[in-house]
Parts: C-alpha cells; sequence; structure tokens
C-alpha cells in the first residue's frame, strides 16, 4: 500500500471491494471476449491539475500476486497528497487485460472523487497560508465514503472535525433548547460523555459565546457570524476555548475569516461538493 | 414509501443504514442530552432551485413505527422527479427529538446528493426538448450509490445506461486491439452473452461505424466525434443501429448533438459532478 | 484457478464457503482423531458417463498454499466442459488428510450437481447438431446456485438466457393484461428500460406474435405452441425478432422444435431437475 | 408461519431473502411496467402428485403485513407433508401484482424442490412400511440448502441423520486407517468427543462390525453390504448398537434391506437427485 | 425498549441476535417436543445482591408483537442501574413456552455478566462516595461486548473512558520513545489528530508529568504511582490538566487514591474480571 | 498456528476481526504518530500462575506475511494447554511498531479471558486426578465466545458437553411437564431427534432416575443432588446410562462429587466466572 497519511481509514478496501462488486454483478459480459491469459500496460494520467488521492487504491486492485508471472507490475509515481498537473501520467504497469479492464472503472471513480475533494481542499488551505489557522471538514460526506472522504482532505492539506457522533460533542440549538439553556446541555452532556472528547457548542451571538464559556465549552463554535463579530469573541475570550467558524464560508471569503483569529474554519463545500478531477487509464 | 420511478434500486435501505452507522459509529454523544421522551416538529426545506429526489429516505428514517404514539407522523409535501424553489418545504413531522437530531445529517447528505443529481439530469434534460433524444447516465457513479443516482438521473427526466458489466455489452477499443478487430469482437461476444442484451461498439470514426454495424452491433457508441462527423453517421446507417453520441458534451454542447439525430446522449458529469442541492432541517 | 468459461460466476467461491460452514458447524467431530500432521494422497474419480463441471471448486478447497510443503500439490486432469466416461480420474493431488476428510462432502456436492446440469445439458445440445438453433437455461434455477448452473449450462454446450429480473425483460400474459395489451406493455416498458437490454414478449397465438412485433418486440417467446404453429410463426416474421421456443420441451421432441427454425430453445430442466453425475473421493 | 415440524431449520429465511435478491438484482425490468397499486389475486397450483413442502415460504413473501389494506390475504390450503395431487390448490391470496410477480419465481424454484425431496422420500418410507426401520438423510445435499431439505425429508416422512460434521461422529475406513484401527480411532474420539453425541463406524465386513462394537461405537454402518450379510450382522450383535444400512439403496431393494432387521437406511438420492415436483403460479 | 443510560450501545441487538443464533445453531432439538401452540408463564428471579443491568435484553427477546395472542407480555420490575437483593424478581411474563425456552439461556448469560458488571463498579463507585471523582472503565473488555460492558459500567455508577482507539489520544511510553521525546509525540499527535478529542499522556514520573502538561497534555495519566506521588503531581499541576489515575488500583485502595485529589480512577477489573451476578429462569 | 486440541473452534479469527473492528473503529488516533515504517521486538509475559490458552490468536495477528521484510518474525514459546508461572515469557517476535501496538490490546484480552478458563478449569480437573471423572462445560458462557471458551476448557484439561441446543438433547423439568411426564417427552424427541445425538434427562430424585432410565435416557443428570443420593442412583444403574453431576459445584466440594462414580461433572463457573489471567506485553 501506498503511504497513507494518518489515521488511515479503517477497513477502507471494503468500499473498493463492494464497488467492484456493484458494478460486476453477475459477470463482465464485455471482458469474456479478451484471451484470459493476454497482458497489457498501462498508464493512469491527470486530465486536470490539482491534489492527487487514492493511488492506493489502484494499487489495491492492481496489485502484483506473489503467484503472478515476473511480469505482473505496479508503480505509483505520486504520493497522495502530491500536487499534479494536466498529463502528469499517475500509475503504470503491467497486468492480465481482462482485470485491468474490470478494475479500470471502479479505480477512476475512487480517485477522480478522492482527488477532487483533495484539490478542492487545498485550494482554501492555500487561502489562508500564512496564517495558523486549520481548514476542517464536516459531517456533510457522501454516505459511505466518510473516511475516505475525510482522509481526502488531510491529504488536500486540511483537518479532520469528528468523524461522527462518537469521537466529539456538538450541541446545537435544538439540543440547548431541549435542555432548557447552554448551562444545562453542558452540564448533562458532562455527566455521561468521556472525558476524552471535547464539547462544542453553537454559538450566534456573542452572548451565547460568553454562557458557553462559563459552561465549560471547551470549543465555541461561531455559527454564520459576521467576521466583525467573530473577531470580537475572539478577542473577548482568546484563550479560554476552540473557535470554529462555520457556516456559508466560501473561497473569496476564507481568508477574511481566518484573519479574525478563529482557530478552525470549517466547510461542508469540501466534501458535498467538490467536482472531480478527471483522470483517465490507456491501455497498450 | 413513496412512489419510486421503476425499476426501484434494490435494497436502496442498506445504503441508508449504512450511512446511519458510518454516523453513529459507537454512540450519539450529543444526543444523549435531550430527554429520550421528548418529541419535536421538524420540516426539510430547500435553500436552492432544481428537482427534489430521495423523498423515500426522509420517510423511510423517520416513518412512525404502529408502536409510536399517536404524536409521530411524516408528510411528503412532493413527489421524487418534482421542481421545487427555494423555501419549498419538502417534508414536515413529528417524532422523537433525539431520533430526529440522529437522523438529521444522513437524510440531507443523501437528498442534498440525490436531489443535486436530479438538477443537473434536469437542466440538460430540458436542453432537448422537442428531440426525440434521450439524455442517460454512465458507470461513472460514486461508489457504493450507483443504484440510487440513476434513479435519480430517471427523476430528473434522464434515462438509465446499462447499470454495470452484467447488463450490457461494451466493446471498447482495448476489446476490438484484443479480439484483433471489431468483427472477431463481436463474434466473439455474441458465441457467450445472453441473447437478452445487446451489443454496443465504440468507433471513433466512419470506418469502425461501418464496421460495427457490419459486424452486427445494436449500437454504436460515436465516442468524441465532431456533430458534423455524427451527423453523417446517423445518415448513412439510419435504422441500422441505435446511435450513442458520448464524449465531452456540456449544457452547452448537448442541443447540437441532439439535433445530429442520435438516440442517445451519455454524460458523465450527471453522476460524477453533479453538485448537491442545499437544504436544511429545522426543529419546533 | 482453472479456465471458466466467461463470465465467470462472479464470487462463486462465497457459496463454496458457505457450504463448509454449513457442514462444518461448530466443528469437525470425526477429523480430530487423524494427526493434524499426516498427509494422503486422493483422487475423485467419475462413477458415470457424461461432462464435467466444477474442477475450479476441489481445486479452489484443495490448493497448495505458498506456505505448504512441497509435498502438498494438486492436478486436474480436465477440463470444465470435458466429456468423461466411468472410471476417469478427474482430479488427483497430496494434502493433509484431515484437510481433504473435511472438503471432501463439499466437493462431489458440487460437482456432482454441476456435472449433472452440464450432462443434461449436453444431451441436448447433441440432439440439435447440425442446427444453428441455442439450447438455453431458464429461472427455473436452485435458489443461491444460479450462477454456477447457469456457468454448467455454458459448460455442457448451452447457452444464458437473462440471469434475473435485472439484465432482461419478459413480457408475460400478467404483465399485458395489468397493461391492458401487448402494445402498452412494451411502450411503457421502453420509457424506463436502459437501451441495452432486449424486449422479449410471451405468444400464445400467431395473432400475439404480429402484435408483439408490431409493437417492438425484439425476442418472441413460443410459449408451449406446437411445432407447425411454431413454423409459420417463423416464416412469417423471420428476421424481424427473435423466436424462443419454450414450454414443455422434452429430449425426444426437442429435435422436432429445432426444425422449426426458432433461434432459441429454453429449457428448465437443464437446472431444475437434472440427474447428479456420481463421483467419490478416494485416499491412500 | 404454516406449522414447521421441528426442529424447524434455522434462519431459513436468510436463504429466501437471498434468493430474491439473486433474481432481482439491480431491479425488476418487466416489473416496472405494471401500476404499483394494482392488485391481483393469485394460486398456486400441483401439476403433479407427491408430498407438499415449503408451503411457509409462499407464506413468508407474501404475507399480509400490518399497514396492508384490508385485501391484501393468503391462505394455505395445506400443511407440508400432506400428500396432494395434479391440480390441487396449495396457496391462494391476493395481493399487489408487482409484488406477486417479483416473488412468483422464488416461491415456485423453493416449493418445487422441497415437494420433490419430500415426494422421494415418502416413496421410500411407504415402501418399508409396517417396518419400524427409519429411512434417513445423508449429507449429499445441495450446497446452501441442507436445512430445508432435510427439513423436506422430515416432511416425507423420513428422519434426520447428522445435520454436519458437528452433531455425530462418523469414523471412516479413512480415519481408521489413519489412527491404526477401528478401537484405535473410536478411542481417540471418545477422548475429545462431547458425550451427547454418538460415534458411528463405517464397516464393510462382519469382523469389522465386531471389532466396531467391541470398540464401544454406538452406531454400525453396513456399508454397501449385501442383505444377506445385513442380516448375519444384526443377529448376531443385536441389541448392542444401532444399524444403518447405507450404499446404493433403491426403491427396488429398500424393502429388502428393511425386513434385514437394521434401524436406518440412509438414501443420499433424496436429496441430490429428487426430480422436482411440478407448480405453477397463476393470477386473476 | 427499557431506558438506558445514554448513549446506547449502538446496534446492541446484533450481539443478542449473534448469540441465538450460537446457541440454536441447526436447530434447538428439545424444544421439538413441546406444543408449539402452548404458552408458559415465567419470572426471572435474582439469586445474589448486586445492581440489575440487562433488562433490555429480556424485553428485547421476549417482547409481545402485534400479531400475538393477547396473552403474551412482558414486564421489566427494575430499571438498568438499580440495587436488586436475592429473591427480587426482576421480570416477568407470559410467552410461547418454545419460545421463552429457546432464549432462556442467552437472556442470563447477558444479564448475568451486565449485572455482574455494574455490581461490581457500584461497590468502586461506594467506596469513593463523598469526593468527586470518576471511577471509569478501560479498554480489557470482553471481545465483542465493549459496548455493553461500558454500559454496564454506567449503570454502576461509573463513567467511559475512550470507546477504542478512535475516540482519544492515549500516548505510552512506546509512542514516546518511537517519536523521541513526549514533546515530539504530543506534537506529532496534534498535527493529525482532530480538534474535538484530547491527548492524554502516561506518565510514570513527576518529571515526565511536568513534560506531559508543558508539551500541551490535555490529560495526564498516573501510572502505577503510589499514592504520595499523585498528591504530589495534582497538587502541582492542578488545574492545568486532567489527572487519571492507573493501574492495580483495589476495592481496598481506589478510596486512598481518590482523596490525592485525582479526577478520574480506571480499573481494568470492572470489565476483565467482574463475577458474574447469579439470576435464574423459573416457569409456570 | 499453533496446535488446537480437536476439534478447533471454527472460523475463530472472525471474533478476533470483529475485536480489532470494534477497538480500532475509525482508526488508531495514537499510533499515527509512529513512523510507519519502525520496527520493534516485542515480548508477551504472564503475571501469573496458569495454564496458557489463546496463543494462536497472538500468532494470527502478528503473523509474518510472505511480503514482510526478513525481520518480521513471532515465536510462541508454549502450547495451549503448558502450565506457565509468573514471569514466563508466552510469546516473542518482530514487527511493525504500529501494528503491534494497534494488535496488543486485542490480543491480552482474549489470551487472559481464555487463559482464565483454562486455568480455572485445570484446578477443577486438577481435584479430580486418579478418578474416571470427567469436568465439562455448559452453556452459561460468554455471548459470542462460546467456541473459544470451550476450546480453552479442553485445553484446561477439561471436556466439552454439548456446544448448543442443536447437538444434544436436554430434557428439562419444563420439557416434562410440558409433554406430561419423562416417558412422553423421551418419546416424542426420540421420533424426530437424529439418531446420532443422545438424549439426557435433568432428574431431581431417584424416581425421577428410574423413569428416564426406563423412558430409554441415554445420559441422566444428577440435579443438585446431595453426594449420598448420587451415590444411590449411580449404584442402582450403573451401566444403563451416563451419569453426570451439576448444580453449584465448587472446587471444594468436586472431589467429594467425583467419588460418587458419576461420569461427568458440569460447572458453570468454568466459564462464566473464570478470573482472566493477568498478562502484559513489553516492546523494545
Amino acid at each position: 500500500m501506498s503511504i497513507w497519511l494518518q489515521p488511515e481509514p479503517l477497513n477502507w478496501w471494503h468500499s473498493v471491494d463492494d464497488a467492484i462488486q456493484e458494478d460486476v454483478g453477475s459477470g463482465d459480459l464485455s471482458g469474456g471476449c479478451i484471451d484470459p491469459e493476454l497482458m497489457c500496460s498501462y498508464y493512469i494520467e491527470a486530465q486536470g491539475e490539482g491534489t492527487v488521492c487514492g493511488l492506493g487504491i489502484a494499487e489495491y486492485l492492481l496489485s502484483p500476486y506473489s503467484s503472478d508471472p515476473e511480469g505482473t507490475k505496479i508503480e505509483l509515481h505520486f504520493e497522495d497528497g502530491d500536487r499534479i498537473v494536466r498529463g502528469d501520467i499517475l500509475v503504470s504497469g503491467r497486468t492480465y487485460a481482462r482485470r485491468a479492464l474490470l478494475a479500470e472503472r471502479t479505480i477512476l471513480n475512487f480517485m477522480m472523487l478522492l482527488s477532487g475533494v483533495a484539490t478542492t481542499t487545498r485550494r482554501y488551505v492555500d487561502q489562508v497560508e500564512g496564517t495558523s489557522v486549520r481548514i476542517v471538514d464536516t459531517r456533510k460526506t457522501i454516505p459511505g465514503l466518510r473516511g475516505l472522504q475525510k482522509y481526502a482532505v488531510r491529504c488536500g492539506g486540511g483537518h479532520s472535525h469528528r468523524m461522527g457522533l462518537f469521537d466529539g460533542v456538538m450541541i446545537k440549538d435544538n439540543h440547548i433548547r431541549a435542555c432548557g439553556g447552554i448551562r444545562q446541555a453542558v452540564e448533562k452532556v458532562k455527566e455521561y460523555a468521556p472525558h476524552t472528547v471535547r464539547i462544542e457548542v453553537e454559538c450566534t451571538t456573542l452572548e451565547e459565546v460568553e454562557e458557553a464559556i462559563n459552561a465549560g465549552a471547551d470549543i465555541v463554535m461561531l455559527d454564520n457570524m459576521d467576521p466583525f463579530m467573530m473577531r470580537e469573541a475572539v478577542k473577548e475570550y482568546r484563550g479560554k476555548c476552540i473557535f470554529e467558524a462555520s457556516g456559508g464560508i466560501s473561497l473569496d471569503t476564507v481568508k477574511g475569516v481566518a484573519q479574525t483569529g478563529v482557530d478552525i474554519i470549517s466547510i461542508g463545500a469540501l466534501t458535498h461538493s467538490a467536482p472531480s478531477l478527471p483522470m483517465h487509464m490507456e491501455f497498450e
């Protein structure tokens, strides 16, 4: 396997196996016309510019087995997270023609999607270069691919927010209303939540920020605030919590938000709407 | 369940169950602060304009059980495939607050993605209105979500190409080269393929089109041809096969391609790069 | 793996693993008396005449691992689809005695069943030798073994009908009645079915055949017609569709049906009632 | 569910679910033409004479849900194990037309196969009527369907041999050779096998029978012996063990074997080669 | 379902289903002698004193279905976390005799184990009553039952440490050595770990404690320190991190450790060696 | 794999894989700080005295793959069932540091639990040394780990009772009452149970013992009888059945029970309350 930025998404190969099954179903009707012994050379070429991600999936599906004849091989010419330009050869190798054709679409579907996420993330990260802010993802991910998409965000220079509902606490307006206030909600959570996870509270006003910090929130989300209010919040309570900016932040506005002094900027578009990075696979 | 455009994607609820598991993992740490008996009203509201898809997923995750108290209910205000505008209430209902908060993100992740696919498809379909051409999808889908994405394409007025390698034959340049020619490839496939599926041949020149038709191809893919050449092909061989145009066709060019007389236009961007349609879920 | 006639049934080894689990359950109580290091030679011998199928399953369950001592080996003396006679040694090898005894019953259960299907198919195929008709299977298969049984049919010289409800359309009397007529049913199907699959209509009279062809049916099933009526249908509409004869066709009548000029003869008995081909496994 | 002869095969509905999945795959292309709200009446009719088995599978797949409209119903007109004749209506009911058509083939595939097993078993059982001998099955079953096939044997008046390698000990010639003798093999097994299962030894001569009984075998299999030798064995050792006759016993010879005084007759053909009992499903 | 202390262990019923399968295997041979229509009353009685846990499992396995006759019912007489004494009736109800006997062993195996964990936890918690210290569990759990065991700890008045390797960071001596020091390890982790989880460092000396706090550790584990050293650490660095005491703490020593001022005491014996709480199920 | 006492628990590695998944979840957050290429030496050391069990699990999780560099290795210094003392090195080896740290807790959780069971069993077996009685386990096992726990019992010198409800018949008071008497219950079971499993009847008085033997019981359980009554039963009916003593037998009383002449003593505490045997894993 190629080098994965830690932590490696657990059991990512199950998603790949499922995708092959989804595509092949009851059999590859077209591949049957090819001599099963015929071998071919192949390469995967970038058709756009960006940050590559998912090379390990090509390696997983086309890796030489120990029982393969010597002619079988694969070479990864980049590592996940590398910047690439149109025309770059990302992977090349040699294997059975049937096997390569069967895996082609699945490899490209994964690599194009993940590289798209990494590329979009990189654009945001580049915008905030020079600041200490972190660009992080959200839970607005493609169902079934969260672990891989969050890995792609890390490959693009971003960081991970919580993976799901289980490794972090996020108290939103509805939790607050249901508990009767920020303080009550935070206290209730502290009763049962493991001490190993932090408690974040979603705030839309400076009053709420104050209330959250007094209640013992570890992280305060400045939700859909304008940069001016964010700056206020950060100035007032610096050092008392981690500040996360969230809500409708775009490539155009991200730099301004970063300059408010927040620690974290979370962006749903990294994973729900990143356009895929075009690639194709050629055979010889 | 709401009405699905046929055929319903088999076992789509497995993807939904998996997505809930992916999100909840070892437990919803935030939801624990809410009284398990507390109920709430909720609604899902469109934040953009387009074609809705995935209403059945909200219904699946928030459907009243027979053992629920009478207060539990859900109402779908649209059907999959309906056009919606910003501010439309898509779904409303009443259920346990914990349950609704736990399902919120998963429902939105599915509905935003699928509605994005339907919306993009509808744009292409609208462009070719008045012609008899079909806009169809490809195998360039998100791993694990092919059945649902292809359903979304149908909701957007598009049609389905083959679901995978198993329900149609596509002879590409590599198959042709491996078999020694178009005729040889088609003949080989006919030896073993079920008579219930059609054979498509990818062609890039008029000579190849002729060769494919003479070999008995049922469908000819005009691959990355310019509209002029497509028109030639259609004129010359009308009635002898189904013509599919493919390769780099955009919203700008799709109408011109449709006017060449082809039967089918396949577009990968419907499923690999459709931006999601924004929605949110509100609680009272 | 031995050479499979294409397309290889996907993930056939899952059925084999399940069968081992079904047999071994919580442990092989008898095998425990054998020294785990003891090795033995074995062979599988045909106890009847026919066409062999399933050799790959023996190979799968008894294949030498790279970590096995040198003494471990397996040899397949035939290929799937070969004709065999009583006394033929089909497979021979050497492995751990415990392993061979544990796998024995599962291997034989598969090979006897699949060879039975291939043998029965071959008898039908031999009857129609010299004609261009294809003997094909149906969906009347053993639950859970459809892919393997259809592979066995191909090994016996037959061909595959559609694999299931997903890779071909079959409009039966009930569909026709529900839609209000053949034309209406065909038109409805064309609205949503992928263009890659053909539409077949079940017909019992010449009037229905005409109606089906006019409606655009690609395949017409002549259902339980007598050979005289079949000949009429073929004569009248030759070249306008594929003709499939179906219904109660036996080894005695198949040749007569073939001579009517139909393209395809489908026979349920290939898969639902083929007697198994006897074999046994001997150890030394 | 209908009444099952005990013990009910565990989780038999998993096999049914898998069979539906195998058949429907990515969707029922034909069923899509039927109005999803259309309901129909149906019945399953026997097309041959025998013993019915598998009625619970029809009930499982077509059972009315509590949320169904009142018109939905199913009636089983027989119980598993009942004798039926051609023309008997086995099941009748009313449900959605799409649902019935989708389930039709799977229901019939199971019921025809299982009723075939029950029918064949009943023929053997009838042959030995008046004796106290038990007709039992073997492990020569269809992979994946052992529990259901053994249930069908019980429905036909037969009994079950061990379910697999885990609920009974069978010491065969290879175990004996590997251990150095019958006594050694039995002793080794007794060291580790649970005291709740009996030990059976396969014998081909009277000397072996004596040796097995002296070694403490609970059951002696008289393997491929002629009836004269069986009679000898039973006479000599009556009361010292259970006697099982096995090997090539047919409908013609089973009565003679029963008259030798053995307790058990095991017959592989009950499960590996029983012809299916024809049935069809009609709609109105 | 009964009331669960939050967060409910996800999909706990899968473990219960698996346990039923493990026990019933190919069928309940004993239960077959009971008339399937026979109903019985039953109750579960404590045979020892402690804290009950797992009532929801009895309810899950014996809950009345909507289609059950009116006679079917179940009553839980306690809630998870309640203290019970010998002779207390925990659950009582009425259902089919076969069903109750089939589920009996599985229910008791779960309830005795989980109540054992809750009871042991309660003993530790009672020892530290009056202090603000939390008794927490560890990852030394029974494979496959971690979620349920940690739930039982909460029922006993304890709290949860991280659920696994994914929802908290624990830097041990080996991580420190591999990274070249505490500071380097903490820094490396901060590069990639989500900001929602805390970083804990295992320390065995006061120097290490200082180093960890300076490096930015959120939690310091005082590993196998004597109470005197713990007190020193707490006094010196109060307010700069959370202090967790760990290593060989018993019922006899836990109070003394609590009095050192640490925030958290983790105890492996809660889950790896808690004796089960005896119960039995009686039928009438 | 190390040598397993037969029969090997089927598919035990699935439990191990599940335990790894349970622990690692969405990723090992701590392990990420270690250089993925870094290797380490490790050993597992006993911290108590007893009988070891589960060495194969360490081997399974840390076994060198053929593609590993030469430095990777593992050595098992004992075999399952060996007696060990505090300080014994059970396993040692060399592998990637990340891999070893990820597997550490799972390996120890299994080995400590299984060795605890073997150790407790060995204590009972030692108590009855010199008699021919067998110490056997029960169905009072940890859900999901029955096969492995019963294997551990065999490693400790004990034997297996039935694995579950499927490989032995146990007629308890409730079955007897439901059938109307011991004779009726035994007769009913004989009607349907395979002849390969024995029938055991639970008896609490000598009258019941007589009734059970007359009814044809193969095994009689002397349930919660005092040793005097057991001796009576054995004396009176020696040779007519297998005698199993059960109910509240402790290390103190087991020898006395053995001396009554019973064949089998079953003890639930072997599997439901065996304290784990402490071990730890060290790295260099």
